[in-house]
């Protein structure tokens, strides 16, 4: 007898790290710096329990946060969301090198874009995970293409693996997509009448994952207008997809921490996101998340989409699960109303900031020269680049090394989507500082070191 | 410029009741007797402010909730899940009036079947409603065919809608499907060569949403039985969803609650699931939720699902979010090992058993005597049938004058599926006793009965 599965439960591949994760089980003394999560140490424990108690202790705010909500999400923290977005937005601007005071230069650059904040255009979602695939279903049929980095986010790629969709890559560079090369993709779609079928373009814009490469605003906005630009070949909008999942994990300036003055461009402020620029409005689906910078526990994330995707999402939701958790929802918007989310995220901020430079002080000391690191000025991940012809992969001597030494990476290749155009490299590791201790860390990139000096 | 929208982005429609939903928005004085929503009062707001402290307070439970899990679930909670629903199942066994001592039942019944329980073969989702999105998507591709009961849960209908799947609908008893129309479906579409691209029949097994009907035990056995004489015409597995969703809220026995001795055939003992027949571990597929019987703001539900479509869903909701939040899981997982759920379960049957009551007394003094009461054991609502020819749809008289006296109900044809093989019925209407108050629902009944009156 058949199965009785779709092509879609035929399809779906295991995930990518499903592997390497039981490989972590196996070995009790094994270091991983491959999982994406965050420290254990500064999870807010504390500031959850008093806030859930605030709430649950009265009828009054605690019956509707264990009641069922709308399927857009909790009014209140789709309100907070959308200025929580504006006030970072706006922050960006200030802290940026330009003379103007920040309220005229808000006026200057927002001023016709500030409808990209309305409440109105926010859905609360389960993760921004959830957003990037129900995005997808509402714009996306089998075969359709989607352009991302080159490397992008492994799970991403896994859903348009699942869905039957195409990836085309385009090179990324240190402060975010590689322009050219992007146009050079899109002429080349256009030539062989695939551009009909590529729907957007999905960029990870801060601290990358897995590069930690920031995308910086010009880029963003040269990226729009060439998308636009091709929208009449296209024959309909293509949808700047902007991941902005790390966004509020970046580093605090250079006053709290010691940067190599070899490297002064490494430490960029956070640049305002896609949605301060002209057009945005119509063409930016923005995915936020409030797991990452608060609790990844509390998986609350959150899109901010233009019509007519906003309501095809929506419906779409209101099948996955006709809104997300209330509970969840009704701590973030405390979270945020209190301010207690503000300092908790700058106090994790420094953490990672310390845990980053524990790792690159490590890789400095035990890597070999050759071993390119990029530096990213926030997030969880280093990116480090072996010299070509090295394989990183899950069956490279390498990997195999290291697993023996009993520590682990994501190899590289797993970032890359099955492209057509060009071979998928193989000689890169995303190394994580999230959730391993500063004494592990060490100790991990040690060993890690002493491997490369066999290979390299 | 064309929409950049997918076929599935362009044909979801929005929701059965958004309109509905709306319309009591904009009434301040009406009384909504069509939400699904759970009872406000009894929320278990302490309970959850109680637990959620024990586990926050110490940083060894605490920081396990707030991270991230593996997207099966935790695996306390999983394994809780299994012995939970084991439990229900033998105290349904027990229950019944067998003489055989329980165990011995248990024994016979369930030997070669406790496979079912596995935690391996738990899944947590967000909700059961995530856990039908994603079965439908590990199942069935475009133009497939879903058996359902007639009527069904409208949700379920929408998931069929927007993924382009289609339904056949299967005559509702007051014990459940009708066997002897069940066979006719399947025998219809075996001629008409549509059974292969059949893949499933989907029940809501226990006070049935809308009708409140139960399944009796025999009738799951013969439905188990019927689908597989099928399989070897359909050239594949043909599966059973038994979606438990409203299992738990079974009124508590006569003991507790007069029962009109005209009706005693009513109040049936809530009976084991289709988990506990020959052959289920391979074909059943059970869809159960802590949402309903403990909080509906905290989302959890789950599935046991057999090979190869435990792995299926496992993968896809790799992609979905990959993992349940796990704070809400914790809080679960410990609500059940203190027996705190089991508590609260125990209260809020009672209450729901004294709404229903206060229905049941409205409706008795206020409907004309031709409308037909279908009464629940247990669950959110009352199936009311107006005489045939009398419309209760969206668009009747009925329904627009019973808004206009300031009371809705859901039109009973919006539970009934798409099917080209009977014209849908549109003479019902489901009542929920669920979120509105003792007085509400009085005066809401007594609004009603005056508008049925004036057309019955």
């Amino acid at each position: 007898m058949k199965t009785a599965l779709s092509a879609l439960g035929r399809r779906t591949a295991p995930p990518a790290i499903s592997w390497l994760m039981k490989t972590a089980l196996s070995r009790p003394n094994l270091i991983s710096l491959a999982a994406g999560f965050t420290d254990n140490a500064t999870l807010p424990t504390e500031i959850s329990r008093r806030l859930l108690n605030d709430i649950l202790r009265s009828p009054k705010t605690g019956r509707p946060a264990l009641q069922y909500g709308t399927t857009a999400g909790e009014s209140h923290l789709r309100k907070l969301t959308a200025s929580h977005l504006h006030k970072l937005d706006s922050s960006s601007f200030s802290s940026s090198s330009s003379s103007l005071k920040p309220e005229a230069r808000m006026r200057m650059s927002m001023k016709d874009e500030d409808d990209s904040y309305s409440p109105e255009h926010v859905l609360i979602t389960g993760g921004s995970q959830q957003l990037l695939y129900m995005t997808l279903e509402a714009l996306c049929d089998e075969g359709d293409i989607v352009l991302v980095e080159d490397p992008t986010y492994f799970v991403f790629l896994s859903i348009l693996q699942s869905r039957n969709l195409q990836a085309r890559g385009v090179k990324l560079e240190r402060d975010g997509i590689d322009l050219v090369h992007l146009e050079k993709v899109l002429e080349r779609l256009k030539k062989s009448g695939e551009l009909r079928r590529v729907k957007a373009l999905y960029l990870v814009t801060y601290f990358q994952n897995p590069t930690g490469a920031t995308t910086s605003l010009a880029k963003k906005r040269a990226v729009l207008k060439l998308l636009k630009k091709f929208e009449r070949a296209a024959g309909h909008p293509l949808y700047l997809i902007e991941d902005a999942a790390y966004r509020e994990l970046s580093f605090p300036g250079r006053a709290d921490l010691p940067v190599s003055p070899a490297e002064p461009q490494l430490r960029p402020a956070a640049p305002p996101t896609a949605l301060t620029l002209p057009g945005a409005s119509e063409r930016v689906i923005y995915a936020g998340t409030y797991s990452k910078p608060f609790a990844t526990g509390v998986r609350v994330g959150f899109g901010i989409l233009p019509e007519p995707v906003y309501t095809a999402v929506l419906r779409i939701k209101g099948n996955h699960d006709f809104g997300t958790a209330n509970l969840l929802q009704h701590l973030l918007a405390r979270a945020l109303a209190t301010r207690l989310y503000d300092r908790h995220v700058a106090k994790i901020r420094k953490n990672y900031a310390r845990k980053a430079a524990v790792m690159r002080r490590a890789m400095a000391k035990h890597f070999p020269a050759s071993v390119e690191i990029w530096e990213a000025g926030g997030g969880l991940y280093f990116w480090a680049r072996l010299p070509e012809g090295i394989a990183t992969g899950v069956k490279s001597k390498v990997f195999q090394a290291a697993l023996k030494a009993d520590v682990l990476y994501v190899p590289g290749e797993l970032c890359y989507a099955d492209d057509p155009v060009r071979a998928r490299p193989d000689h890169e590791m995303r190394l994580s500082f999230g959730s391993a201790s500063d004494e592990n860390i060490r100790e991990g990139i040690n060993r890690l070191g002493a491997v490369l000096k066999k290979f390299v």
